[in-house]
């Protein structure tokens, strides 16, 4: 009874971590700002079946649903045909991120732009760049610092222009991506490819069985967040297309090019540079804290993502507000929200502590070291070696060519011709102790040299004081006897 | 009785060590042959005294001597001053390796050559380098293969050219080098600065007590070894400064270019290029395969050195014909020799394994992170916390914010705010066993996030199935369960 520990709850705990036990139940897509992006499937979710999830764990739903596809299929395990293919396809992402980027590819190319407009155009790329880096991913989605309301209106506002989606949903679906990467549940699972990864996932509906939920109850309570869901439409709409076109009509009167230039292309450019964190950051480039799973760090990602990509490090530790350490890498970002910190603007930036960080790099190097050594002979273990009277070994050592070395019992036969040491030496050792000769006496052998006796282990001998760590020992010795 | 193991005699070993166990003993230094170099005075042994040592080990003989030179100060413990400076200089070496090069620099300065000239010094530095290093060294020092006579016969008289002594020095002092690297014995003993490894160390006269010797009755088998020993010093007249004058003389009249630059120049450059052997090989560079001694690799030292610039790995590997082991590094005299076995001229080229050198590089990586580990907090371990009865965990649990994970009991107090997955978890995980949840059954956590939970060790559970381990802990559970 009181030796019984209370378990954690493991149901209720899931659902505090999908925010479905609040008795105000939130309502994760609300309108058509909950329909965009394309996983609208996977965070679609009514009040009624919230109140249900509740109830049940995700296990549970999972095998509820596993069961109901068993018999009805989900048009994304269909293959796709001539009579399917329209309904494989999410129209309305297409339309957003492949057919309007092509219609303002080909203007582009018809018109060129007076220089205002292409200024404006990388500006805009700027603002809606670090709006969806600093503000949706490290402010919203991992809460890396907090930010005065402006610049939270900022973020909202020119984060919209990049057209992926509203805060709140992104929000969600990137705590997702965090919470399982690289499984079923992941939005942009990278296992199933580049192409899957960057765009192929909001192309494509899917499957509704792996829909899974993370705790944003702190987006929900954010009034910006709030907002800027309501009325996701409108303004991205507005800051995507009607904005730029209005300033460069205005100012210069170039309607048409800020049209295309700072509103299509912008868009295009800026939703290619971000899809690539979900892709390119999961494909290519090093792994320095953890090879379990996909993310990867890589100069070139960060180079087009506007410092994401550090993306193996950002997996590590997701609510640092840096993703590269080093002053050479490229973080842009991490400095945007350091410098709003030194105007007041932003505060309680977070970061792991280099220990931390450390422990983390320290432990792969490990992990690579350990694969390493499974690869390579290290000579039969003690444990596995026969046990051998001194009898015994006096019987076999001369015609044999055997030699003790820390109790253990080394058949060098074949190598006395080789010793680099020359032959005079092994031979007058041969049946006999040669532990304090090998360990310094003579000659303090190297790392080499007790890797290739530990390859001649022929047995024990009983009462031996076996050490297997000959290294340690020699150093032991060395240091006792002061040699050399 | 048998119980007693026949201990290796240390001191007849090293007499064998030594070469001075011998019915015919040798004498190292015979004539001015051995005298050349500087190191006479650690190598000069008449045929009494090596009678005389094979009694004795050398541990008894450095007794005797520290002994002698406790009362006596030899020239080398005493300070420079104006009155002894003519006392502490090896004035034969010092013509040699300074006078007759700083003669010859002032003569070229003067004198411009024509090119027949200049191509003859360059061909023969190229022929006595590799004398020195694919014969002298790879070859008579470290037989780290065999070849033919021509081929000892062309490094016996080019390498004499070099004006580094006769290979039986040669290899004697090199020997005792990768024998007692690092220590008063060791001739350039590195740890006496670049500049005592570089020439200093053959330009004083050294401590007698020093003294070491190296098995080398390989060499005084050897007639090629010995021809060149006992005429030592008119092969190295000729093979120096009169080979190089006839030939610039007779062919294109050139007599005193000849002798300039492709006899005191040549010899000049090739003198400074090999000492860099003992000094910037032991001076800069990484440390792949240990890093107890100075050698180190480095790829300028290769380059002026004919690819003797790897020189961690030959100090760890020295019977291997290899000095580089990549493509991309620079070892032309492993290619001589190479091309020589190619030739049918050189055969038995001897390398140590893959799996050795494998093995050397990962207990060396091992090594410099068990250093980095041993810098960083881990968390109290666990056999040094207290041990708590799950009454005591309860009364405090709630109040203290504890969290029992792996049977250790966390305190997470302050940590809760700060929780990447939001409080709320944290909080119903409180007075609890979380094991589970961690571990995946809610999510599975980075390994920053295991750090991070040791730092917060408090005690551990009475009969809790502690497990200190949580990283493999995860794996065992997440393959088990199958989660995500
Ligand atoms: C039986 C197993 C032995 C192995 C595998 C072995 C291996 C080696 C190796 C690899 C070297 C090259 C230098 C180095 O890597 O440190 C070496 C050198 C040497 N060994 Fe051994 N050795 C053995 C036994 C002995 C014994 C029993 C003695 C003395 C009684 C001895 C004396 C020496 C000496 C003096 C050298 C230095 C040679 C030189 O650098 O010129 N070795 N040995
Ligand atoms: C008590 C010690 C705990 C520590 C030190 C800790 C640490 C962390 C850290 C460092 C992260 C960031 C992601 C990562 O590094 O993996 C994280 C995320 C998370 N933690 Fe914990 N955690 C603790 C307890 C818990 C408990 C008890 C639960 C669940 C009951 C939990 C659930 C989560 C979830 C769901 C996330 C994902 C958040 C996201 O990526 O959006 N944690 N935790
Ligand atoms: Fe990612
Ligand atoms: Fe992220
Ligand atoms: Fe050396
Ligand atoms: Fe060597």
């Amino acid at each position: 009874m009181t030796d019984q520990l209370e378990i954690a709850d493991i149901t209720s705990l899931n659902a505090l971590a999908a925010g479905t036990n609040r008795k105000n139940p939130r309502i994760v897509a609300a309108g058509l700002g909950g329909k965009l992006m394309g996983t609208a499937d996977m965070v679609k979710i009514t009040a009624e079946q919230i109140t249900e999830d509740s109830m049940e764990s995700l296990a549970e739903k999972d095998a509820r649903e596993a069961k109901k596809y068993a018999t009805v299929k989900h048009i994304s395990e269909k293959p796709w045909t001539l009579t399917n293919f329209y309904d494989h396809i999410n129209w309305l992402n297409a339309v957003l991120v492949v057919a309007l980027p092509a219609y303002g590819l080909y203007q582009a190319v018809k018109y060129p732009p007076p220089w205002q407009t292409v200024v404006l155009g990388f500006v805009l790329y700027v603002f809606s760049g670090v709006s969806i880096t600093a503000g949706y991913h490290r402010l919203f989605s991992h809460r890396a610092y907090d930010a005065v309301v402006p610049v939270k209106i900022f973020f909202a506002f020119f984060g919209a222009g990049a057209i992926e989606g509203s805060i709140k949903w992104w929000g969600h679906s990137h705590r997702i991506h965090h919470r399982y990467t690289d499984t079923a549940r992941d939005p942009y699972d990278a296992r199933r490819g580049f192409w899957y990864s960057h765009m192929g996932w909001m192309l494509t509906k899917s499957n509704p069985k792996n829909r899974a939920r993370a705790d944003i109850h702190d987006l929900t309570a954010d009034p910006v967040v709030v907002f800027q869901h309501r009325y996701y439409l409108v303004i991205m709409i507005v800051a995507a297309y009607v904005f730029p076109t209005i300033v460069a009509g205005l100012f210069w009167g170039d309607y048409w090019g800020g049209f295309i230039y700072a509103g299509l292309m912008k868009t295009f450019v800026i939703q290619q540079a971000t899809f690539c964190v979900n892709s390119l950051a999961h494909w290519i480039g090093v792994q320095p804290f953890d090879d379990r799973r996909t993310p990867r760090d890589h100069v070139l990602t960060a180079f087009v993502t506007f410092g994401e990509g550090y993306h193996n490090f950002h997996h590590e530790f997701p609510s640092d507000y840096r993703n590269a350490l080093k002053w050479y890498q490229f973080d842009p970002t991490k400095v945007v929200i350091w410098v709003l910190s030194k105007l007041g603007l932003a505060w309680n930036l977070k970061t792991f502590s280099q220990n931390a960080i450390e422990q983390g790099l320290i432990q792969q190097q490990q992990k690579k070291l350990n694969r390493m050594k499974s690869k390579l002979q290290w000579g039969i273990s003690v444990e596995n070696l026969p046990v051998w009277s001194r009898e015994e070994f006096n019987e076999k050592a001369k015609q044999d060519g055997l030699i003790i070395i820390s109790g253990i019992i080394h058949n060098v036969k074949k190598f006395i011709k080789e010793h680099p040491g020359g032959q005079a030496l092994v031979r007058a050792s041969l049946g006999k102790d040669a532990t304090k000769a090998f360990n310094g006496a003579v000659y303090a052998h190297s790392n080499a040299a007790h890797n290739l006796l530990a390859s001649m282990r022929v047995a024990v001998i009983r009462d031996g004081n076996v050490d297997a760590n000959t290294f340690d020992l020699q150093q032991q010795f060395l240091d006792k006897e002061k040699i050399n």
